[in-house]
């Protein structure tokens, strides 16, 4: 009887093992896909493409019973070679080859020079050919750092004690969405895609008092903007026993400070490919929506025309201001009018016009929306029904009130949104892997 | 200016500070909802729930000014009191309360009694009272181990250099599906929700060589069984520069070592508490299909009635015959008929009936579908015509293989399948948080 027992070491070298042990003069193996062929007569360089990087290999007329012109950009391969110092080549060395093995040969040649450092062209082109361009070190390094991000939130929460969850995405219709919504049908009962894991993630506050989810959110919103996709990663968490609002802007701080710190222990390589500057986290300012209004109003000379709400060209002078004023690329903007918040947001007992709610602007942006919620039964069947909700729409919500909710709040995080503005790109389809969006079905 | 610096010391503590140092005789403050109140006249105990556990705490007539008679099950208190060295009470302490701050009351009592130990009611009911019923004991317990198994899976492909991908769910319509598809409109495009990120992981390998996804996938099947959902979470990864389909195999057992092994280490009182003996995976047996059915076949005396093909009955029987043979709860069955695997999967050259691919059974359940794919553009595009299909449908997965793909191959693992028959549960809606099935979409 045969059996498998787990990972065997493989015989091919990984580049950090060549890079950070002392191989010169050593033949070793490695495999990678051919990024760029540079003929030079006698000699010839062959790049290989590896997700750790690129390496150097020295093709010499002779040392190999290889026909070079076999082989062709994309071509996956295998190289023995000997291990050669060389400060000019990336990671300090280059690779003189002694043997090459094809494993696998393109059909065609690549529409797109993807081995250019930087892709230059239209963003429209880019997405329409995402399978191959994101081949580019450029392209991946940005979803890397996204990986980064990810895996920032979710250590750090683990270490707050957080459990992670997965709530279903088919909900039953109406829930919470209006007309944004994508609509199915689910056996003949109205179903639509969840906006958000909202409901849930309070649901299991009940459960494990701190939860998280990272995972796909759903808005059928027709705009065509730089910020917006139909189809997004939403990081939420939500965390009970609160005794203000002010605890989750103080956790999400703390996630920031993690995930950046992570970011630059880990990631290092992709930030420098991608010069990002990480911005500095330890103190983020925090500001009320109404003073928030009047100080942008002030300083740069602009009318308030609806004090209840926030222009986008508004968050961009907010954010303007508190990079002049603290030197701050971030800044939580508080108490947003009740409203225009949710029917489950608190209102601020101070002034119920108000919310204890937050919303957490990056660059000018936002990228957060969160604060407390209401936890007593009577409070929210009341707020629903002066909105002109029917509680018994959302029963099943509601009954986790109904038979008792710790005080509570949370916030979600779009990521795509997040990792954009970290990378200073100006499209959020440059930061989403496979963009949905109006017009955009595939690939 | 007021700012925000990140995630401040709480003064109530943790389940884990006070087991683990010495507190006795300590005066502590901790957060928690009463899961339950025993009456026994000048003395009472009330039950703390947490997160971390459950807290005896001891409500002496005298000692506190609070009125215990307006305590209610399901209030989230915050409670001040002296730690005691108990040996009968939970994590070997109580503690003798000396005050009861109420943070929020139930609006009635609990429609079911979720403290006890095991709850006793029909699945019907657990599921309709879900979000209350999760907060039983033991069944929070389970979604808890897992999170362990998400945790390990990431972690150990993350160990082997594995990037995480976030593939879009809403995917053009007629891609891989046939009629198991939810479809939707979107912006007036036919659109489905992704059965599976398969194309997408596949094109990320041609970018990151190795990579994976934890995310929900939707089956739009009519069946009503105890192992089928319609919305369920897919554990994928795929890896390219393989040299046979049994790395794939290998690259799945390591992960299920090191995922046990995390558990083990941290959710051992959650194992303990569900009665979960994890199996032994240091050696999983291999067996072919064919042969695999003719042990079974000869073994329990059973007619093979279609070669080609493998009955829920007979994965049963596989499974009880690896078990009896060589103790082991799992087994991996290859090769494959070719008729029985999609189009991408590589037939094996040396038969071309059947296919370099596997399933794996744990306990006589397939938990695993998997295998090397075709990498070589026209061996895929012939495979399709010869199946009728058209290879235009699919042109942006197919880029993938005309501009050069590495050979490759991956698999997908069913989250609430494996939990399922970890834990030794009859029925896959007793793993899932929130199932949805043919009747089921709420809550």
């Amino acid at each position: 009887m045969e059996f498998i027992k787990g990972v065997k070491q493989k015989e091919t070298m990984e580049l950090s093992e060549v890079s950070s042990k002392d191989y010169a003069g050593k033949t070793i193996r490695m495999e990678g896909t051919v990024h760029t062929i540079r003929d030079m007569g006698e000699v010839a360089f062959v790049i290989l493409r590896r997700a750790d990087g690129l390496v150097q290999c020295v093709f010499e007329e002779g040392k190999t019973d290889f026909d070079l012109s076999l082989l062709k950009e994309e071509s996956a391969i295998r190289v023995t070679g000997v291990v050669s110092a060389e400060e000019r080549a990336p990671h300090g060395f280059e690779l003189r080859l002694t043997a090459i093995e094809v494993l696998s040969q393109p059909a065609e040649v690549l529409p797109i020079a993807i081995s250019k450092w930087k892709l230059k062209t239209s963003l429209e082109t880019k997405l329409a050919l995402r399978p191959i361009t994101l081949r580019n070190p450029m392209e991946r390094a940005k979803f890397r750092i996204q990986e980064g991000i990810v895996r920032g939130f979710r250590d750090f929460l683990h270490l707050q004690k957080f459990t992670e969850i997965r709530t279903p995405k088919i909900v039953a219709r109406g829930a919470e969405g209006g007309s944004n919504v994508f609509k199915l049908d689910y056996f003949n009962k109205k179903a639509e895609l969840g906006q958000s894991p909202q409901f849930y993630k309070q649901t299991m506050v009940g459960v494990y008092d701190r939860v998280f989810e990272v995972a796909p959110v759903f808005r059928a919103e027709k705009h065509n903007t730089t910020r917006h996709i139909n189809e997004y990663t939403s990081m939420d968490f939500e965390m009970g026993y609160i005794d203000s609002f002010v605890e989750i802007m103080e956790m999400e701080t703390g996630m920031l400070q993690y995930t950046f710190d992570l970011l630059l222990k880990e990631y290092a390589p992709e930030l420098k490919m991608l010069k990002v500057q990480l911005p500095d986290v330890s103190n983020i300012p925090m500001v009320r929506f109404d003073q928030a209004k009047e100080l942008v109003s002030e300083k740069y000379n602009r009318k308030i025309r609806n004090p209840y709400d926030l222009e986008p060209e508004e968050e961009v002078l907010i954010g303007r201001y508190f990079k002049e004023e603290c030197g701050s690329d971030f800044v939580f903007v508080t108490h947003y009018p009740s409203k225009k918040r949710p029917f489950y947001a608190m209102d601020d007992p101070a002034d119920e016009r108000f919310t204890l709610s937050f919303d957490l602007l990056f660059k000018g942006l936002e990228i957060t929306t969160g604060g407390q919620r209401i936890h007593d039964y009577d409070t929210i069947v009341k707020k629903m029904e002066s909105r002109g909700m029917n509680p018994e729409d959302i029963s099943t919500y509601l009954m986790i009130f109904r038979y008792g909710m710790p005080p509570h709040g949370g916030l979600g995080i779009g990521l795509e949104r997040l990792t954009m503005r970290l990378l200073d790109e100006a499209n959020i389809r440059e930061t989403t892997l496979f963009p949905r969006d109006v017009t955009r079905l595939e690939p």
